[in-house]
């Protein structure tokens, strides 16, 4: 997880998502399609994600929108539903919105059925998959969201890129207890946290990354230069041909049950996969957050004798978010300066502190 | 991957299905409880998945049986529903049963709505998850299926014992290459991958094992003697923390869902999560089948240009499975003896090959 540094700029939430709406306006966005986006960027940055924060803001989704690579004004709609799933068509447009749609129409059906799950083709990149699968999960349900991710991923036993980055998560509500939010690349690692890595000129740890001819490395760097990243597990012995198979699981539900190209194949955008599961269809929704919290103690309660804690996916992260909602969030200098110029570009205020 | 070993004794597969099923009425289970119990144990065999086949019916399903610790004749049923999900009470009978009945009740909500979702509680160690997804797959839908194991893995961060081996299953159905099936342990491996290696002589490789102490380990013996597995991987910098996340999701499914104690808490017995969602509500699902055809087409393409091959889940099973039916399954002499004993004891005839 990210740590700040002293270089840091500290920024209030509101301000970079005021920022970020802007800027998505300025570059052709619809404000229902911004303020999503500006939604789930700064909900990354809050957590701690800061390879799916701010930082992508002006060459993920702003210079794109300029460019026509993502659609300005799509026609997202259904192709094809039943009671309890559904295809949609994201028409190229941002992801984040595609998203915004595709979950509450699942959490829609989830309603009336108990279960709703929607494949959604020809997207673009929709940030981080956690604020989607969390909104199911405020709503009293256990949250799914998966995406397809660029094709940066050695397959196990390969050593060059041939398969996508692809994340998946689950969330759940708890009692008192930080929601359970398991987010994750299929990857060892997120392509991001190299990006990171490499603006803050650290090493990328052994069982990472692949160079350029497929070997082993630790410089971040080659893998800019053609490299991989490694399956979850890394090597097959010590379980990659599951994270291999995690990602193959994540193409079959967001692309094969779209009907669009999977990751091997697909050249360009993405495409998502979003479930929710009433949980008042199964049991009582209040004890089952207590009995979340109860899961949570036990296995809190296997820690070291020394004090060594053990964590759960979510917990940390919102820890975080209640830190940098009331400090603000930080920022390399190298990204408030790549914001300042995408504002001279669209010709916006920065409103940014020094 | 299981390897045949000079020792090993071929025994055809009806074989050893007729023997199971004789074994476990004899042992008091119902006909039908036991031709499913058979199905699922010699499908483990047949795809080399040595850790979950006949080698544990007479310890972990007949023994258990005899003495009461498995309900003869359970109740299973539904406790409540939706037209999408379901609860199963399980009422501590075989896993496999309880399996079957779970799992024909997802798929017939799958072709009524699209989706159908089932969570089954207080229900016993159910094998291989993936038969269940599979019977899915064989009917046109994505299968799903998941099982909380035992407490032997030392969550990312701890030392000792603290949640299950936690596993999921994931199968879809293709043109002419072998179905999609990933089958997996959240832990790095399954605990019977132990099992086999302990008896087999072989050292468990790195980043499997903790040893009694906690300390890293490669000596099998150790995990049977207090050691803990790691999650899938390994350590928090190589994303162990992710196989920790995925065994609490299994949990969340299998345990939350269906208001059942967790594997941080569960003493014995299992709980189990089954999916379905029909192909051809989504899509054609004949151009599903030619489209996954395609996609591991792309995915093998990456493969080395020295003819190192990249496989895809459920590929190498669905070969050996072919193999085996043919040729018959191989089977540790051991374990051939530990079934001679068994038949003994239940006074039924052996008939097993020398």
């Amino acid at each position: 997880m990210y740590e700040d540094e002293p270089r840091d700029v500290r920024i209030p939430a509101e301000v970079l998502s005021d920022l970020t709406v802007r800027a998505l306006c300025a570059a052709g966005a619809s404000q229902e399609q911004a303020r999503v986006a500006a939604e789930v960027l700064v909900a990354a940055d809050l957590r701690g994600v800061e390879s799916h924060g701010v930082a992508r803001l002006a060459h993920y989704y702003v210079d794109r929108l300029r460019c026509g690579e993502i659609n300005r004004s799509p026609s997202i709609g259904v192709v094809t539903e039943t009671q309890s799933t559904a295809l949609l068509e994201g028409d190229g447009g941002l992801g984040f919105a595609v998203g915004r749609v595709a979950m509450d129409l699942a959490t829609d059906k989830a309603r009336a059925t108990g279960a709703g799950f929607v494949s959604a083709r020809n997207s673009t990149h929709f940030g981080a998959a956690f604020p989607y699968a969390r909104w199911a999960a405020e709503l009293g349900m256990v949250g799914i969201s998966m995406t397809t991710g660029g094709r940066i991923v050695a397959p196990c036993g390969g050593t060059r890129r041939g398969i996508g980055a692809n994340a998946l998560c689950i969330a759940a509500p708890c009692r008192d207890a930080a929601p359970f939010v398991l987010d994750m690349a299929t990857s060892v690692v997120a392509g991001g946290k190299l990006e990171v890595a490499a603006r803050r000129g650290r090493r990328a740890p052994a069982g990472w990354i692949l160079d350029r001819e497929g070997a082993p490395c630790t410089d971040p760097r080659e893998y800019f230069l053609g490299g991989a990243l490694l399956p979850l597990g890394a090597a097959a012995e010590t379980g990659g041909y599951k994270g291999l198979g995690l990602a193959f699981a994540v193409d079959v539900l967001c692309s094969m049950l779209s009907g669009a190209p999977p990751s091997p194949i697909l050249e360009k955008g993405a495409n998502h996969f979003f479930g929710a599961l009433r949980i008042d269809a199964f049991v009582d929704a209040e004890a089952f957050r207590d009995r979340m919290d109860a899961c949570i103690r036990a296995l809190k309660a296997g820690g070291q004798p020394d004090g060594g804690e053990i964590t759960y996916a979510g917990e940390l992260e919102e820890a975080l978010e209640h830190k940098r909602r009331a400090a603000g969030i930080p920022l390399h200098p190298s990204v408030v300066t790549s914001l300042r110029l995408m504002c001279d570009e669209l010709g916006i205020e920065a409103d940014l502190p020094d």
